[in-house]
């Protein structure tokens, strides 16, 4: 007897990353309900299944939805305001001055709304957050049904979302269980780093947890320049006093990590620490070479980032791929470091992991949720084909990208946005380019 | 009086690189004969010249096609059929393997054909290609409109091309001396490497430029790996060797030069020799790091190759753009280093000066030759934009290229192949895709 379905997916090529991590050819995926039902051959397809929705991609690999683990989405506003400028005139002449006059909750929800654009277009799925007025970006995305950890700011100076300590924490706990309802939406704790939150104020972060317990990301040994005044002001690395905190365990999303020696990876490692790395991030800001390899070889969980647009100047994590993938090589002194095939499990099941959602996202497997694009393969810049995964990673490109779903739930079909007005996000950016450009000018 | 030309091409925003290095709005660019008669606002178009063909731009970046200073065009055909392996695995496993069954006069034609197909469709007008059967490929260049300096093989072993030195310099001298009435396709002799090219076949170059005096294409430093040999059989470091057989000069283009002292790097600026950066290659095999800042502080040109397919695993030079503009900060361990402009200039006059072709192409400037490209803009991914050339560095895909001339023909309008057909590329890479799986599975 046949079972009728949501939606039936038919590709020529098929990557589920897990329960097994190699191309299987002209498969079919089976969704119902938002879930993976069931993953076959198409020739065992037509006695078991049938719906009314039956898509055949005859020349895409399906594969599961990137996840961008580490992103500021609303900077895509400022993408590109300053570049080839070392960190802080960076900060201090384009991103701080901006900042002041342009951040709000209309700002963010507009900021973050381009910035899903953006990141549908390049076969993203899911993406963790780290910005202010959160409560307007976890609207943003759910609106266009994205999937989104969003991270809630803890610093310490005032911003337009909290002033103080007790407003960033008392903001933070109410932003968190806003979300109940969320099913595409969690929350985490994002302390910035290190060398701009206090003891203090971590001490706060760890009480709150015993009344909404998130994940944390922070930005951690991002470069050099952390190191000594950390030493300085508490007389060990920022690792270390992390550990001392209480905060060093497979709850922490530890951001960049340039910086390591052997001890504070194998420490990680040992502590389940999660990795997110950007490399196109750290090469622009020259803030340094992440050890990819050690610490695939140390058994840590490494997931891949952009950052944020102002710093990158993309949200495309194909592009990101390669250049992990490349860079990872050089940085090991070993061609076979970071193979393609790693590089694509640090952008989806080691994301998955990372924000806690492996059980729901990251892999084609049934039971969990329909998180899946397709890239169409059928290009001159991904012909001859020899090994579909060194493709993914070496040769194609986002704008190969054709369809996207969340939950099952259509976001791209042939490359048009399904839950976004494309137009509009168009003469969004316009308008905020008119306004910023005033900002920077000072007039 | 209006003045009748051939093509008036208006476009929102122009690049010219030289003479001017800034981004100029509302441009106009008026061509006759293939040549650039005049470039100047649109404003002040309309009463001195007028044309049948008037093409109006309206969100695009006109720009100077992209100039690939090193690749192996034929290689396409073994796009990613080795990968995340070192070089000498590489070479015995996969690559010689197949090239010992695959090279010939046709298949380097086919090879070269998707190769063009590609760099087209990227914004590439005119490549150094560095192969077997040289006369194939300047067929296939010409055949197709495509610019392109044709290294002739110097190499101390016999291959399908030539058997031993005597017949590497005699056909060299004669394919150089067949290009008398190609416009678009000049030689260049490329011996393969100073460990595979002895001193006496060195000398034999060196005489036989007595007939036709070509520049010298050569891998050069590309590691660490070969300056032992070196040293053993020669005495002093490759750089030095060749300084010693007279081949240092302005006539020489040295690829990769990732390890040399600041003595080498003062040497080449002294004496004028081009050094071909391809940031990918080096860093997919894990070969060393290119410190492109120091050559560019020294006054070294820098030019910008893909490499081949074979090892990269695409001829996308706006990709290795954004490359060299990342490692080269991390490099230099500076964000202000290679900035955006330079690695504009780097893909298109630095390789104009180091093909000697910068009399011709390289800038949109009155007199050179048409060659010239169209990027749009109007993509979410380039929006909002403060500064065009971060975007189309940091930000861009060679998927966003739109149109291409050389010498004023038209190669792609509207992203359709004009001189190609697409489809046969695609039918030739397949046809190629089965025979080459046969050839490594040994079958």
């Amino acid at each position: 007897m046949m079972q009728k379905v949501d939606l039936i997916i038919k590709a020529r090529y098929l990557l589920p990353i897990r329960p097994q991590h190699h191309v299987l050819d002209y498969q079919a995926v089976v969704i119902d309900q938002g879930v993976i039902l069931d993953v076959l051959p198409v020739d065992d397809l037509n006695d078991r299944y049938e719906s009314n929705h039956v898509l055949n991609l005859k020349s895409h690999v399906l594969m599961p939805g990137l996840i961008n683990a580490h992103a500021h989405s609303a900077m895509s506003l400022m993408r590109g305001i300053g570049d080839d400028m070392p960190l802080m005139p960076w900060l201090e002449q384009r991103i701080w001055p901006v900042e002041s006059q342009l951040v709000c909750d209309q700002s963010v929800r507009d900021g973050t709304r381009l910035a899903v654009g953006e990141m549908i277009r390049g076969g993203t799925t899911c993406c963790n957050d780290m910005y202010f007025f959160p409560d307007a970006a976890a609207d943003t995305y759910a609106a266009a049904g994205f999937r989104a950890v969003v991270g809630t700011p803890v610093i310490d100076f005032p911003t337009a979302w909290a002033s103080d300590i007790d407003s960033y924490i008392s903001r933070g706990i109410e932003f968190a269980q806003s979300l109940a309802d969320q099913p595409l939406i969690s929350a985490s704790w994002s302390p910035h780093a290190p060398y701009t939150v206090s003891d203090v104020s971590f001490e706060r972060i760890r009480q709150a947890q015993e009344t909404v317990n998130l994940a944390i990301e922070i930005h951690l040994h991002e470069s050099v320049a952390e190191l000594q005044p950390s030493i300085d002001a508490h007389g060990v690395r920022p690792i270390e006093r992390l550990d001392r905190l209480g905060f060093l365990n497979e709850r922490l999303m530890a951001v960049h990590m340039t910086v390591v020696t052997d001890d504070e990876i194998a420490r990680v490692a040992e502590q389940g620490v999660h990795v997110l790395h950007c490399p196109e991030s750290n090469l622009k800001l020259a803030s340094g070479y992440c050890p990819v390899e050690r610490y695939r070889q140390a058994g840590v969980n490494v997931a891949l980032g952009t950052d944020g647009a102002a710093s990158n100047n993309d949200l495309d994590l194909m592009g990101e791929m390669k250049t992990a993938a490349l860079i990872g090589k050089m940085v090991a002194e070993d061609a076979t470091a970071v193979p393609a095939a790693y590089a694509l499990e640090m952008a989806t099941i080691n994301g998955a992991h990372a924000l806690g959602l492996s059980d729901q996202i990251g892999s084609v497997e049934i039971g969990k949720q329909a998180d899946l694009i397709a890239i169409d393969l059928d290009y001159l810049e991904t012909m001859p084909m020899y090994d579909l995964m060194s493709h993914l990673v070496y040769s194609a490109s986002r704008w190969q990208v054709t369809h996207s779903w969340v939950s099952g739930r259509s976001l791209m079909q042939n490359r048009d946005l399904q839950t976004l007005d494309l137009d509009e996000l168009k003469a969004t950016a316009r308008t905020y380019q008119q306004s910023i450009e005033a900002m920077i000018h000072g007039s």
